[in-house]
């Protein structure tokens, strides 16, 4: 089945038809086009969201040792790999699909409308040919028409006993003239007859059909190249789909955080009893309590600091604290 | 390896570690509610463009019974049940991580608290009993020294000869109470030492590890609480992507346009060629040009009507036309 033979007489069917299918392509670069500003607004979102929460310098990079800080980093980094390739889907889409789609929807245009044009043009020649040969065949009738109406009164007059011999050659020289020029209506009418139907079997055999399957074949391959454009639309995506599964297998689940005591651990041993000072044995009281227990300053350490009271000076001072924190001396 | 092992002396480190890490659990809570709403936003964008793109009506409805437009129509759709997946994915991290960990966080940070504030209270409690024991101790020293002093006092009294006999006696006797003082400052000085560390060894080995401890499995608590939302993340959205596949693979390719032909076919035989009418064999020309050639108009149809031009009365008239795409009738 071809539309050269199957639509001959479907002109305007397929002059809407194609269009609409043009039409139709016109509208799915748009809808991508649409597709692919989604796509980058998303993507530039995570971007976004991803270094709003991606932590910078030196800072925080210590508190990042720890596993559940860095899996938050990982996290927000693999995102931004993410919006990276919802940015690939989406110049994908741009250049594989609505430029590819858009230049040849400009050809397409102006093939169509070229073979569209022509076939107007030839069924144009066609009537003209048509008018010529009504114009023949009229005058052909009307030639013929009046040679009989000149014969018969040729011979009504030759039949006329009353008539003079001179009218009667005449009128007899006037019909023979009348049917010589309706014979030869009768050979233009024929010879225009045959022509016109030379032109019609070439106009509804050779020329419409031709250009009819000119628009078929460009109309397939429209519908292959935009079935192309269909498939691209899926195929961008699922492309990434083994990157996006990757991105998403990097955000590993979080370990137990190993670090925190070996970065916090003192080393120091927990305060030993108190001694018994024994006074009534000698022992000398010392001359202030800031010395009373001076050798053991080091072990003497409290679980928590006193930064909102008033430092006790048998405990380690906040000096001793830091110094005691960054080179752990173990006993 | 434990903090109230490892950590006894930390209470500061301790309380900075496991408050960044609350922090930490709502950090990554408001980070995964930006990332649900930028969710949100893509499928709605997503939801509106395929509304946008979406035919609906009669009218349409025939267009779409060719194949590529059926495609088109199939690709939009597909795209809707993928806003769709988007959306649940945003409504599963919003449910699965969001709402839990927040009820989570509140849970631990009231833990949290109590837990400090029971150290806070029982290293106070510990340092007013060790106030009380540097009381007693400070009292023996000064109560012995005054004894010494009065001891000394009355054996200097007691080996001078001109002495009054009375006054050794009283100073004898005030030296004795004064040892027997000094005595019971040592006694209790005894008694709130070994008071003091008891309650020190309860507060080093019992209460501190126990207290550090238990902030030490909370902590491992929001750090596994963290880890399955960490992997929820990935997680929740791993579980849809069987089902964008799926939308994706629906994007199926479009065939050829099959339709166009049975729907357009008017099933008429393209004009026979136009006879020869020989007047001067007896045919009588029609009266008018309108009859001219009544019988045959059905099959006299051209591949485009006229419609901006005059509808020439040899051709079939717009009606015909109509009638006959409808109802074709086949030669």
């Amino acid at each position: 089945m071809d539309w050269g033979t199957d639509l001959w007489d479907q002109y305007d069917g397929i002059d809407k038809h194609t269009q609409s299918g043009l039409d139709l392509v016109d509208r799915y670069v748009k809808f991508v086009r649409e597709r692919t500003e989604i796509e980058q607004n998303y993507a530039k979102q995570l971007r976004n969201l991803s270094k709003k929460y991606l932590k910078r310098g030196s800072k925080e990079e210590q508190e990042c040792g720890f596993t559940n800080h860095q899996s938050f980093q990982d996290i927000v980094n693999e995102l931004n790999d993410y919006a990276g390739q919802r940015e690939l889907i989406a110049e994908n889409m741009m250049t594989g699909i609505c430029v590819e789609l858009t230049k040849y929807l400009q050809d397409l245009k102006q093939e169509r409308k070229t073979y569209l044009a022509d076939a107007k043009k030839a069924q144009q020649n066609l009537e003209i040919s048509f008018k010529q040969l009504e114009n023949t065949k009229r005058r052909f009738a009307k030639e013929w028409g009046e040679a009989e109406k000149a014969t018969q009164q040729a011979e009504k007059i030759e039949n006329d006993t009353n008539a003079v011999k001179a009218d009667v050659e005449k009128v007899k020289q006037h019909a023979h003239v009348k049917t010589h020029t309706a014979e030869e209506c009768r050979n233009d009418y024929a010879a225009q007859l045959q022509k016109y139907n030379k032109e019609q079997n070439t106009f509804y055999y050779t020329e419409i059909p031709q250009l009819f399957n000119k628009l078929q074949d460009m109309d397939e391959r429209r519908i292959r190249c935009l079935a192309e454009g269909y498939s691209q639309f899926a195929e961008v995506e699922k492309k990434v789909l083994p990157i996006i599964t990757k991105c998403l297998d990097g955000i590993s689940m979080a370990g137990t955080p190993c670090g925190f005591i070996e970065q916090h651990k003192s080393g120091f041993e927990r305060p030993a009893e108190v001694d018994f000072e024994d006074y009534s044995q000698g022992i000398k009281p010392a001359s202030s309590d800031a010395n009373l227990n001076q050798p053991k300053i080091r072990t003497k350490l409290w679980p928590f600091s006193h930064k909102k009271t008033k430092v006790c000076t048998l405990h380690t001072t906040p000096y001793t604290l830091t110094y005691v924190r960054h080179q752990p001396q173990p006993t």
